[in-house]
């Protein structure tokens, strides 16, 4: 069994000694670029981690590692575009570096180019089909949660439900897809790919949750975004709607003005600090992190499901209790 | 073997079968949008073409046939955005008719969408992985015609060599995906399969000449486009990079001022007027016959050495001489 450290080196390394300087240039330059950017490769390293509960030979599945990174960075040169973001990891972002169109088309070749990593592992025929069809789903339902994500921006009705549901499709199916592909190209067994699968999803869930808090409520020295993000974009996390639903009245007033009237640039601490102070009153914080814990003990069971010794999922308990603690 | 009339009957019965009104409606609406827009449908057809000169059951290749369908639309949804179009078939494009997001987003799903009714066919995994192994490559090569293209734009010493290799790629290369992936579908030979690409390959270049021609010098009242175009958008295809080869010399200065200045809209007419009678004095029509003409003949020549009887090709051909007299 490799150690998680050990799994993130064999994936810069792999992904290091991938060809990305091909003709012509304006399009596979930037998809070099984006992945030069860096980020924690958390969703390559669940692949890899999926495949070593099972196989030890982890470069079976490095393809297909490389493929979800490709995809994910795929998502993030479209969303930027949509989100009209100016910097990803500190540095420009690819539509503003190049220009929009170089961004669509060569995010297009990079989801394509994902399929084609996907179809390099060496693997049985059928082994190759299963995996396609798990990142076709999880592939859709990620645009399913993009649109939904955009939706809300003009919304005034969106439930708690939705907003779960919203998070699952873009950003937790992608965690447990990686690890039920990796399980797959193990040889794993349906049961047990099906649980790492859920394991991956629950998880994925319990660390956006986290993510919300820590977004409004985290240490601006380590959250590595601007503290308060969310509240300046008027986001509907669970933070928001659980304080609307539970504030008192002139709270719940002074939260929806916040959310829903133009806020000038230079008031926009005043606004962040406003609505955090709702928020607290509202209690909002213990709820979240309650209803975190509560998907990341389901995705703990689901791991515990998995029908291999305990001592085998030692790297697996590890990654998802730093991930818990913020410290991958 | 069906006739193309009955091919096209069955893409268009189970294109109208195939439910796209899902939730979330704001990413599925623009892709029935887009389908219902029409178009000839050649790409599916090709499919269903290859696959019957195999076998008779074309409701297996079906699904294949509507994945090249959907993969054709998603090139032309987010070619769309880049060429800033309005229009595509009479009507508005996606990115007008509801927003760019929503265009970027919906092009993505599908592609992906196409990955998966091809995976859809019911056919052995190898059959499978062999189509996706054509598909991805074509995908790519598309992209990078389509970078080509818009590279052209900017660049003053196009070669006549890169063009045909932009048209192979942008334009060429899906044709020959199409019967290919078919054939596959039919279990036919490997050596058949790549006459039958190469076929579709050299038809398509063939199919693009011809309409670079009637680009400039077609019939108004049965081109289907604003006969022009490409001189008003300063497309540097084989007729413009010939005649600026081969021009007098005054006829080369003001071709290359023609399409190196701005031009007031209302001296459009006049710009594509006194750019076809430079086209005309150079002869250039009858060079672009020429290669069109041996790219043609070197397509049938391909069709000719597929190892099935000259009699079971007829569907075929009837194809590749509409296609050449614009009656399909």
């Amino acid at each position: 069994m490799q150690t998680l450290r050990q799994i993130l080196e064999e994936i810069q390394s792999y992904s290091d000694g991938q060809e990305m300087s091909r003709e012509p240039h304006n399009l596979y330059d930037p998809i070099a670029y984006i992945l030069q950017l860096g980020g924690k490769r958390l969703r390559p390293a669940l692949v890899l981690m999926g495949y070593n509960l099972y196989g030890d030979d982890t470069k079976k599945a490095l393809p297909a590692a490389f493929a979800i990174e490709l995809f994910h960075n795929f998502t993030l040169m479209h969303d930027d575009i949509m989100d009209n973001a100016p910097l990803r990891r500190g540095k420009p972002t690819v539509h503003v570096r190049y220009d929009r169109n170089t961004a669509i088309l060569s995010g297009d070749a990079m989801l394509i180019l994902a399929y084609r990593y996907l179809m390099s592992v060496d693997a049985d025929a059928r082994v190759c089909t299963e995996a396609i069809n798990i990142f076709n789903r999880c592939a859709l339902e990620v645009c399913e949660g993009q649109q939904m994500d955009m939706d809300f921006e003009n919304r005034t009705d969106v439930s708690i439900p939705e907003y779960l549901k919203m998070i699952e499709l873009k950003t937790a199916v992608l965690l447990g897809a990686a690890l039920e592909i990796g399980a797959i190209i193990g040889a794993a067994k349906q049961d047990d790919a099906k649980h790492l699968y859920e394991f991956g999803r629950k998880l994925g869930i319990s660390f956006q949750l986290q993510d919300d808090i820590l977004d409004s409520f985290g240490d601006p020295a380590t959250f590595g975004k601007k503290v308060g993000g969310d509240i300046s974009q008027n986001k509907k996390t669970f933070l928001y709607l659980h304080s609307l639903e539970t504030a008192e009245p002139a709270d719940r007033e002074a939260l929806w003005n916040w959310y829903h009237s133009a806020v000038d640039e230079s008031r926009s601490a005043e606004k962040i600090e406003a609505v955090k102070q709702i928020f607290l009153r509202c209690g909002v914080v213990d709820r979240a992190n309650e209803l975190k814990n509560r998907y990341y003990h389901e995705a703990l069971e689901n791991l515990r499901m998995v029908a291999i010794p305990e001592t085998a999922k030692a790297t697996m308990y590890g990654f998802a209790a730093d991930l818990m603690q913020r410290s991958v």
